[in-house]
């Protein structure tokens, strides 16, 4: 497997700006995210203090960090990192679909995401509630699974859990038209609580309950805690210092998770800071 | 007097994007340096990683940063201060000429300088040794004064020493034409040191040596812990925290002056963050 220098997770301007900084620097780097950057930049209204580029709507904006990436010859993987494993001498990188990624350093610029989590899911977390289809299908297979879906982009992970299940519930989060698979069961209704005992296994949404074997709750990104275990966390946000480092050696972060002002500049300037430090990291871990 | 709520000093990436983002919260800013940016900026080859304007020449990103203080109705004040005071509710900012301003909070954006003081300049300095001419002339009133003069732009100061001096010696670094004036000698050479007992009263130069009653060097900017007394260094930088706060209550520091790396898209991030910072005091102390 192709092992990458830095895995930079997320496309906003932090991400980024740490990209085209390593790419400077001849790294060998691995971006992941979306190929439109952000949602949350593309949906921008109007950015009117991002020094060089007056009064911008947010999809010119991300059109000209596209643009600048492509330049640099910079490519976006699309994908979600479910999670990242510290190996001790580099980190793995498990992808929403089957793919698992290598890097020896990695740069966390996710964003920060405002939704709560349901009532009962930080409780049943491993106990009958996944984030990760990849991960934890073979637990249930031939039971009854039942998928919370956020958005039709992992539309293909329900795919895969209903080819291991014996029958699956799916509950999208989303108005798209649902393609029909035989032992699928689409019920649109909003989840409210996860229930169980020792593990869980009912499902209460607003009009319905889904009793489960498992509980696969499917996110555009998942809860940071999760994403890399042992983590140093300020509240809702990763602890860094002024070179961005974490509290895990090689591992690095910047943007809007490491805290506020939620300003791309600022975000931009610490994917800068972030990618500087990563080529020290590299250069005393050779 | 009009009492900013802010002032700035310093017109690279940082300062201007101080600038701009207090601007957008309308507050009322002092922004005190050169139109065209900063020098270093406009000197600089080319850039590759300022996310949104691809391969840009230092000349035209100057360019693009003054077109959008333009566009947001930002002017700039083409002035050097040399000293800040901490009046307890407010500081008082002495321009290089006989300008004094005043302003209810203070960003230092200044930048770095990597040339060293002369010998003895340290050691000399208030006994014999002036950066401010407005401050310091009126100690020498018909004695002679010796000016080491960095560039044209000050050559005000020079006519101005000279009105109170007996004589003046002065040491162009620069190498336009001088105008003429009957008590000013002028001597193309190099400084090497300043020498004295108690209080300095010879300069040595590479060819020649100048006795003086003062010495005034007028720099484009003056070393940090003169311009702000008291301010907490972190060996040559301004030593601040993630919001970018120094030691000093009201006093904030963003760009290369607060540390590596040495980045434009750095610089403005903290340009950003040191604006808010200022807003939030602002909001604090009213």
């Amino acid at each position: 497997m192709d092992r990458f220098d830095v895995a930079i997770i997320g496309t906003g301007p932090a991400g980024l700006e740490a990209a085209l900084t390593l790419k400077n620097r001849n790294k060998k780097i691995l971006l992941l995210g979306n190929n439109n950057s952000s949602d949350k930049v593309y949906k921008a209204h109007e950015i009117k203090n991002y020094l060089g580029l007056p009064n911008i709507s947010g999809e010119d904006f991300s059109k000209a960090f596209i643009e600048h990436i492509k330049v640099m010859g910079i490519e976006i993987t699309e994908d979600v990192i479910s999670q990242v494993y510290d190996m001790g001498d580099y980190f793995a990188l498990q992808g929403h679909g089957q793919e698992m990624y290598e890097a020896k350093s990695v740069i966390i610029a996710t964003g920060v995401k405002f939704d709560k989590p349901y009532k009962g899911e930080e409780e049943f977390l491993g106990r009958g509630v996944s984030y990760c289809a990849t991960c934890d299908a073979p637990l249930y297979k031939g039971k009854n699974i039942c998928v919370v879906l956020e958005s039709a982009d992992e539309f293909d992970e329900v795919e895969f859990l209903a080819s291991v299940a014996n029958e699956l519930t799916l509950i999208p989060l989303y108005d798209d038209e649902i393609k029909s698979i035989s032992n699928v069961k689409v019920v649109k209704d909003k989840p409210i609580e996860i229930k169980g005992e020792r593990k869980a296994n009912k499902l209460i949404l607003e009009n319905n309950e889904v009793d489960f074997d498992g509980l696969f709750i499917l996110k555009k990104s998942v809860p940071l805690s999760y994403l890399l275990q042992g983590i140093e966390m300020d509240g809702a946000h990763i602890a860094v210092n002024r070179q961005m480092e974490t509290n895990i050696k090689g591992v690095f972060a910047c943007g809007d998770i490491t805290g506020k002002p939620y300003q791309y500049i600022k975000a931009a300037g610490e994917g800068n800071v972030a990618a500087l430090s990563a080529v020290n990291f590299l250069a005393n871990n050779k």
